[in-house]
Parts: C-alpha cells; sequence; structure tokens
C-alpha cells in the first residue's frame, strides 16, 4: 500500500508517518518508483505499536526506538516483549538499579504469592510507598493486608494474558500488551468504584 | 489535648490546624481560657479526614467544608457518606448532570452485573471512553470483554468494604473509604503489573 492507504488505515497523519521514516521507526517500504514505495502489513502492524509507546506510555522519539529494537531482537519470546513494552526490563542492562527496588514487605508478599517478580520491577516501589503513606495517614496496614487483593490481580493478570495469545506476531502482541494494560488501568479503578457504590447500597442503602 | 498535642497526633502543624479553625473546617475546642482551647478525639478524626479530602482527592478548602457539611448530615448513613466522599455523589443536587453519563455499553454492563450505579457517576463515562480510545486504536473490544474484570472489581469492592465495618463513626469511615480507595489505587495497578509479570514468565519464560 501506499503512504496514503497506510495513513488512512492506522489513523496516523502522512507527515507523521514521514517523521517516523526519517527517525527510522518505521523500516523504508520496498521503492517501486525514484519517489514511491509500497508498504506492507508489517509497516502498519509497528505503526500501531509506535503510536501505542510514543501516545499511550508517553516515550519519547529516542526511548521509542530502543524498545522497537530490543522488541525485534526478542522476536517470539513473549516474556520478554512484555517486560520491554510494560516497562519492567529495562532496555539497557546498565539501567538496572543495584540493589533492586521495594521493600521486604513487598519480598514478603511477593513470596507468600510465590510469583517471579523481577527485583527491578517498578511495581515493587508503588507497593512499598503505598504501604508507607496508608501508616504515616494511620491506617493499620500491612503487606498481609493486600494478600487477597494480589490474588484478585492474580486473577486479572490470567484475563489479560488470555488475551495476548491468539497471535504470534510479538510486534502485534507488543501493541496489545500495552493497549490492554495501560488504556485499561483506568476503567478498572472505574470497575472498582461502581462495584463499591453497588456494594454499599446492597450493605446499607434503602 | 492541646493544639500541641493534636499537632503531634495528627502529624499536622499547628499553624495549619490554626487555619482550619479560622476557616471552619475544624469546629472551635472547648474554651478553658480565655486563650486556650481543649481538643477531643472528635478533633482528630476529623482533622484526619480533612487532610485526606485536601492531600489526597485534591480538593479545595471550600469543596472540603461542604464534603463534611453533608458528611455530618448524614451521620450513621454509611453509603450516602461514601459517596460524598468518593465523589460519586453531588455534594449540591444542583451539580448533578440531567441526562446521566456513560453510554447505552455501559448500561448494559451495569445490568448484566445487576449492579446499582447512579446515572451520574462519573466512573461510567471512564468506561465509556476507554472503551472508545481502544477501538479507536484498533483493538476489538467491547463491554462484554469487560463483563470478567467487572466481576473481579466486584470482588475487589468486597474487600474493601469489610475493612469499613468494624467502626460506627462515619468521620472515621469517611476518612478509611477515602485512604483506601484513592491512596489503594496506585498499589492495586502495581500488583497487577507484577501478576502479569508472573503470568508471562509462568507461560513463556524460561
Amino acid at each position: 500500500m501506499r503512504i496514503s492507504e497506510l495513513s488512512r488505515r492506522s489513523g496516523v497523519p502522512g507527515a507523521t508517518i514521514k517523521f517516523y521514516l526519517r527517525e527510522g521507526l518505521l523500516p523504508p517500504g520496498r521503492a517501486t518508483a525514484a519517489t514511491q514505495a509500497e508498504y506492507s502489513e508489517v509497516h502498519l502492524r509497528r505503526l500501531r505499536l509506535i503510536r501505542a509507546l510514543i501516545g499511550v506510555r508517553g516515550l519519547t522519539v529516542n526511548a521509542t526506538r530502543e524498545v522497537l529494537t530490543a522488541v525485534s531482537e526478542h522476536e517470539g519470546d513473549l516474556h520478554q516483549v512484555l517486560g520491554l513494552v510494560l516497562g519492567a526490563r529495562p532496555v539497557n542492562r546498565e539501567e538496572e538499579p543495584q540493589g533492586g527496588l521495594g521493600s521486604s514487605e513487598v519480598n514478603a508478599l511477593v513470596e507468600q504469592m510465590g510469583w517471579q517478580v523481577s527485583a527491578h520491577a517498578p511495581a515493587r516501589r508503588v507497593i512499598a510507598e503505598t504501604l508507607e503513606s496508608l501508616r504515616s495517614l494511620g491506617a493499620d496496614y500491612s503487606w498481609r493486608t493486600l494478600l487477597p487483593y494480589a490474588e484478585l490481580a492474580r486473577q486479572t493478570a490470567v484475563l489479560d494474558l488470555d488475551q495476548l495469545e491468539d497471535t504470534d506476531d510479538s510486534v502485534e502482541q507488543a501493541e496489545r500488551a500495552l493497549l490492554l494494560t495501560v488504556l485499561l488501568e483506568p476503567a478498572l479503578l472505574a470497575l472498582r468504584r461502581m462495584a463499591q457504590e453497588n456494594e454499599s447500597a446492597a450493605r446499607h442503602g434503602d
């Protein structure tokens, strides 16, 4: 297909596609004339992933290029690809912090759940900080209070991963993982708010 | 107790407590001398709620005063109190939008779950917008795809509400509901990320 059709099917303006080509985020099309090239479904999928990395995860053009290169290098290895696009795994090994993130409480939680989670997953720090804030505001909260929530998170992750199983294309899986993880976050919190309202009505409403 | 002890036990600076007193967010203490007053546990609990409304939910001083007044008027009615502090229920009836938020898809989801959720809950709009964005980015997603997530949200809300049952004090319940709902949000998303990493490792890791 030409750039115009690539633009129409992806919803990305032609000028933006040309910019991605110049920046090396998109590989060149197959030249059909001195000033014309033909683009394929591979370009379309990769364009969608670029848009998700920049627009949804908020990466810079340079960071996006690094992630795309790493995703190509790990073609077929869904676990690596997910780690890369969701940010659990540093693109460059040098970025990896030395001691690991989180706290002994988070380690206890992860161990109790029997989870394999890398020592530098940013999620570890988020949980450690949340427990700190809750306690500093006077709430009686420990990692054990989070255990039943962790079990529900485990079931949520099973739903998430099930939705990535029906394709083998790592670029497509990377894009879907980003959309389903990042875009779904506000909706999952909104579902919890609605469920709270319902539960509260069922217990205490008129 | 004196202001100094109220400050020590709440972690709120004395000058801030005096500001809340002047602004009418905190009721005056019992006067014990011309320039001295005695404060009680009621003040401490209310101070914690003020801090949560301003610091955690990000309300202005005026909005905080309105919520506090409404919470006092609904003493003992946990369902109303939760709606007020979590923002599902407008403090003033005039703020209530006419047609309700969300979309027919969100109505279908709520109906299928058998949930009681007010027509103006902001969560409805969040879900409608998420479904829109996912589709605009090419994902094949409808309210039915959200159903298993809604069931897990229902179980999460049961855990949430269980933690509010062991006190009858509506100011305390309001504060706890805010902390547990708003502060727990990043931790719940972090648990999901860790669970995804684990699930991905279990399915595809070495």
